[in-house]
């Protein structure tokens, strides 16, 4: 753990420039608007280690493979969201010499990210060249205006002497991405333009060979403010607008940086880019810096309204909880069917942007609580569009119907491990279950019965084929996979991806009886194929060992030398910074969630005493070393109240980046796995559950709390959930009456 | 199975110029002296496609790993011999145009290689500017001036009108390897220089980050012959000398090209190494071509006489042992012990010149019959000298003792696929067996008491470290480990690897009663550690099927879908060029002999129920597209009396490359599976076996031959043994008497 913030309800906040950790502090003070973010680097220059990192949402490239030993079957590129040019880069200049915090003399630093108004400040003192300057730093992407990057600048003279103050204001190609596999630039420059009031630039990346779309990017850059335009420039890769003025003793300056930014994603050629960037450069320039931010926090104020969540009696959890939600709904928040949730925003490169199983699994229960169904529905009909995508995976390995992507823009696997790209399936079964879980939570069932059966006969048949009957046993079989827990790879019949198959084909089969005629023959679907489906489903092996009443994560898992991880010597943690690849596989030590994650997925449908045996019994060997692990032992460990279990596994997930609990926040954020301090409170402590179409709760409050609040919405009403230490409530604050379940009562809600 | 040269007994020859397969012939008319080597390309520019290959024994670069997804224990660089500069290539001008057979008017080809008198020759009849010509290469690396490569050419004028032909001659550094993992170019050019009638080149590998030595390489080129000098020439990467000659209607004129080649492996610095190459250049400068080229033949005339293997009443499958035989001894003939056997020599870049466990499998059982013991002694002293980097292997995973490299050339792995790297781990057993096998047929016991045992006990400690407990099952188990047949990785127990642990510990044990109190106080070895290995050989659990009687592969081998080979479709075969890698790892087709792999090693503890029941398992699940895996089949068949599944099994390695048997000769020779027809002749059909010291035999002949011959060297001594129809005989030709056994009768030869 590495705490380098202040505990603050509403801020992320320092007073210090760590700048050994100055990665650290950039990811966690990222900001976004789902349609572009960046990481929270300075404007100005800062010649020691940082990472720009500047993204637009669905901008990606396919990175052409680069492996040591081709496998038959892998993928020609990964695609990843590059670093977008870089409209932020400003340099100032006091006296002609350039600010740089890496080399100058500073104070009174502080850098915050502000969650209830969508901003980031920093503020300095500077002294050089004789010159003593107070900075300040205001900076977002507007959610009221998407296309829109504001950047205050204010200069207060606080030395004995007038000084020069210049800034000259970038839109630069020159980028590159850390990640690249061949090291190329991904930009080509097509226009630049200056003006004294600003610049544009039109870039496009480069070209590829795997026919995905290229994508054209217009920046406008506009200035405002009391400095004087002294210049502008540009060459190949850049526009450059310089600005100056004379700060007087004591004097307050303002200036102010905007830039508009509108990509191919939206417009169909160059005409109406350039008609849409001028029309929104003028509609931008219409308002005042203090009306944007206005805007900015208005809807920030209303997703808050709907979301927050309030802890009582606990600042860290608080701060945890608020953070994750901020930097969730900065990377996603539903405005755009188009677009995912990758797993790390826009806060970093590595898996940047692009879309896992995360999503289905972690992101779509809490979007189904805290936006509207049609946010969901979104993400559903994302992976029905990538129906072809899915076929074409499930071909590449010699298999029928729809496997679906492991790593993914367009729905083509771009990942390249076999024992990830080609074994990790149980991906699929999980795309089902969103499906089943949105029509479970909403009581929507028209898309279930309509693309959504598409997606869910996709699955079952790639599931029918990919089994084996094992004449020996007389069962069916999944051989060679890679279940959630990853740090075991290449095995036979592992629990959860078993049992997934066999419920996807049962619900696939169980949906056939609500669909249309017209939709079965147009899917070729006929009774004899739901009978196989059947018969596979009945007949499938899902290991279990009756000696220790649990279910064998995989064969042979029960042979290993079965230490608990309390065994493990704690300078040997993470396992994976610490231990060879080899040794981690042969341990028993499970990186997230398996056994219990199927648990998880179907709570009701086990014992009490199933659900306590394989928790104690795999808990044990859990490190953990996922951040998509702990809310979902938390949620189980809540519902067998282990209260204490409960809350230590939460508090792994609440701040897992703000305490950099995993080591590697310097990548980037976990953002999919921010939904978990969520989800721990909400599934784990609130007990929320629901049963044919009823909403349950059984709250309590953990020792380290005095109480909570949530809301949620639910089939047209917005609930709140209040737990205190001795009584909790849930009370109807929108919508038509409604009778839910609290502590094992019907409530009629009005 | 694609044939493209002629059947001849003494010849690899073609009157073909297939430009189509031109890499293919070039891999075929490899020549190479241990010492350097090359491929078939011509002397001459060839503008179509080609592949110019030339090495230096031992002379090896450490290219920086290259990997999609970085696995913790990964080695820092893949070790490769490189491509040597180029000594080879001429310019030859008819009337100042060069000759260009890929475009040029030709008759009268002829490409054969002479493997009585190991020569390359090629003639042909080029037509051009007005010219007729017929040209004649001779080319060596003479086995018995190992620094010397020689090409004579010889050009006659078939047209009408004198010609002009020039010749130039180029040292040429300015090479790369199709296989660099950063594109980068090995050599950097220390000087150069020339005279009229030859230059000097002297060139070093380039720097490298890992520690590993820079070879440099001294070339100096001589030229004879009728032509004159018409100028020299040099730049910073190669020289080029000229010469000129007017051949008039009718005339006959030759031009040699010699070339001596030293390096920084066998002189310690530049002022020897110019004096060697200066000694050298002047001692070949006093012998004729035909000097040469006869001291080159009477060195393979020896070998032949020891060596050559008669198969009477079938040319194919003459030619084909003795191309084997050819190319092995071309590779490796045991006098530097610094250098081991490349799976593909000379012969291409692909694994080439780097150190496998094929060595001692396939290679060992060879050299110690048709070579002196000081030869496989050189083989397993070039182990003990790599234990160090062993200790390493086994250290970055984690673990005691040493583990051998699957892929080296200093003893440290090289190798960057986690399933092969850290799991291949049953190569540590043959290199014990390796000793075992030495001692065993030579009787020499000092190499196994003194440095020998520092191996095996490094080896038995990894083993011991590397088994754990199975508390429920009571047995020690090996988990993750992927076996000979890699078409199944990360398994479970896999019989072999099992057995080869389990045998290393109770070998090294009974070693350690023979060895000195020194050396068993200098390895720290005593009782407790030696009883620890009984027990855990005691107890390594050994999976096996009651029902079917057989060996199990690996746990869960027979849950598989169990259909035979016969059953795939002949388009999708081979599988690994037509099928998915996650279709193989699930299916149950053994790529190379796994369980038979163990039988074959300790053929007489097995019962013949035992034998006759694992192979007629296993082999109908057998693709054998490892060409390390006929042979071994063919022995235990033979074993078996199975004398038709025997040649069957034969031919597929009998003329692997000549017949390009897996379509992947292009990328050069399989030089180590080359030993495994002569295997399945002499252990196979001739059942050699050594047992207490003694040998037998039992010699069947195949129905497809009248009869056969070969001569082994054993403990002093010069067998001859000829098999025919009706009868079987074995001769003593050198060395004092000696029992041994044919056909279960024990058989004085004096």
């Amino acid at each position: 753990m590495q705490r380098i913030f202040e505990i603050d309800p509403w801020k992320v906040v320092t007073h210090t420039l760590d700048k050994d950790n100055k990665r650290l502090q950039e990811s966690m003070t990222s900001i976004g608007n789902e349609y572009m973010g960046m990481r929270g680097m300075f404007e100005e220059k800062y010649s020691d280690d940082t990472h720009k990192g500047i993204y637009l949402g669905g901008v990606w490239f396919p990175d052409k493979t680069r492996v040591g030993w081709w496998k038959n079957g892998y993928p020609a590129y990964f695609g990843k969201v590059i670093n977008a040019v870089d409209f932020v880069s400003v340099d100032i200049k006091l006296n002609n010499s350039s600010i740089d915090l890496a080399k100058d003399k500073y104070s009174d630093f502080e850098l915050a990210l502000d969650m209830k108004k969508g901003l980031l400040t920093r503020s300095y003192v500077v002294e050089k060249e004789d010159a003593k300057v107070k900075v300040t730093s205001v900076r977002f992407v507007s959610a009221d205006f998407k296309e829109l990057y504001a950047n205050k600048l204010s200069f207060e003279n606080l030395g004995q002497k007038a000084v020069k103050v210049e800034v000259d204001s970038f839109i630069d190609a020159n980028v590159f991405n850390e990640d690249a596999n061949y090291d190329e630039h991904f930009w080509e420059v097509h226009a630049t333009s200056n003006t004294k009031q600003g610049s544009k630039l039109v870039s496009e990346t480069i070209k590829n060979n795997f026919g995905t779309p290229r994508f054209t990017v217009e920046m406008v850059s506009d200035h405002k403010g009391s400095f004087e335009s002294i210049g502008a420039f540009k060459d190949e890769t850049k526009t450059v607008n310089s600005y100056a003025k004379n700060l007087e003793v004591g004097e307050i300056a303002d200036f102010e940086k905007r830039v508009v930014v509108v990509t191919s994603r939206d417009y169909a050629d160059q005409t109406s880019l350039d008609k849409a960037a001028e029309e929104l450069s003028h509609k931008q320039s219409k308002l005042s810096f203090e009306e944007l931010q206005e805007a900015q926090a208005n809807v920030w104020a209303k997703r808050w309204e709907k979301a927050d969540v309030k802890i009582k009696g606990n600042d860290e959890s608080q701060q945890g909880i608020r953070f994750n939600l901020f930097q969730l709904f900065s990377t996603y928040y539903g405005n755009d069917a188009r677009l995912n949730i990758g797993p790390k925003g826009f806060t970093g490169e590595k898996y940047g942007g692009a879309t896992y199983w995360d999503t289905e699994a972690f992101a779509v229960p809490l979007y189904l609580s805290l936006a509207e169904p049609s946010v969901t529905r979104n993400l559903l009909e994302y992976r029905y569009k990538q129906l072809p995508g899915a076929f074409h995976n499930a071909k590449e390995q010699g298999l029928k119907g729809a496997l679906y992507p492991m790593v993914t823009f367009n729905g083509i696997e771009c990942h390249n491990e076999w024992e990830i790209t080609f074994e990790e399936i149980h991906r699929n079964g999980t795309i089902a279950y969103a499906i089943y879980n949105y029509t479970r939570y909403t009581g929507d069932t028209e898309y279930v019965t309509h693309d959504g059966f598409d997606v869910l006969v996709g699955i079952a048949r790639f599931w029918a084929d990919r089994v084996h009957f094992s004449q020996r046993k007389q069962v069916y079989m999944i051989h060679g996979v890679t279940g959630p827990n990853e740090y075991e790879n290449n095995v036979n019949n592992n629990w959860y991806t078993n049992l997934l198959a066999q419920w996807c084909l049962r619900y696939a089969k169980e949906v056939s009886s609500q669909v249309s005629p017209e939709k079965l023959s147009q899917l070729g679907l006929e009774s004899k194929e739901l009978a196989k489906w059947e018969e596979i489903a009945d007949n499938m092996y899902l290991p279990e060992d009756k000696e220790l009443g649990i279910f064998v994560q995989h064969d042979g898992f029960l042979d290993k030398d079965l230490r608990p991880v309390s065994e493990i010597p704690a300078d040997q943690l993470p396992l994976n910074q610490n231990w060879s690849w080899d040794h981690i596989l042969r341990s028993p030590y499970i990186k997230q969630a398996d056994v219990l994650q199927g648990i998880y997925y179907f709570i009701d449908k086990f014992t009490k005493e199933e659900k306590a045996r394989n928790f104690d019994f795999y808990e044990q060997y859990t490190v953990h070393e996922s951040s998509l692990s702990p809310s979902i032992y938390a949620i189980v460990a809540a519902d067998l109240h282990k209260e204490e279990k409960a809350f230590e596994l939460y508090s792994r997930t609440a701040r897992l980046d703000l305490d950099n609990y995993n080591n590697d926040t310097v990548d980037g954020l976990h953002v999919t796995s921010m939904t978990g301090s969520w989800l721990a409170i909400v599934q784990g402590f609130a007990g929320m559950r629901v049963k044919d179409g009823k909403l349950f709760f059984a709250p309590f409050v953990p020792k380290q709390w005095d109480g909570y609040e949530f809301r949620i919405n639910f089939r047209g009403r917005l609930l709140e959930v209040k737990a205190s230490k001795d009584v909790s409530q849930v009370s109807l604050l929108e919508g038509p009456a409604l009778t839910i379940n609290l502590n094992g009562k019907d409530l009629e809600l009005k």
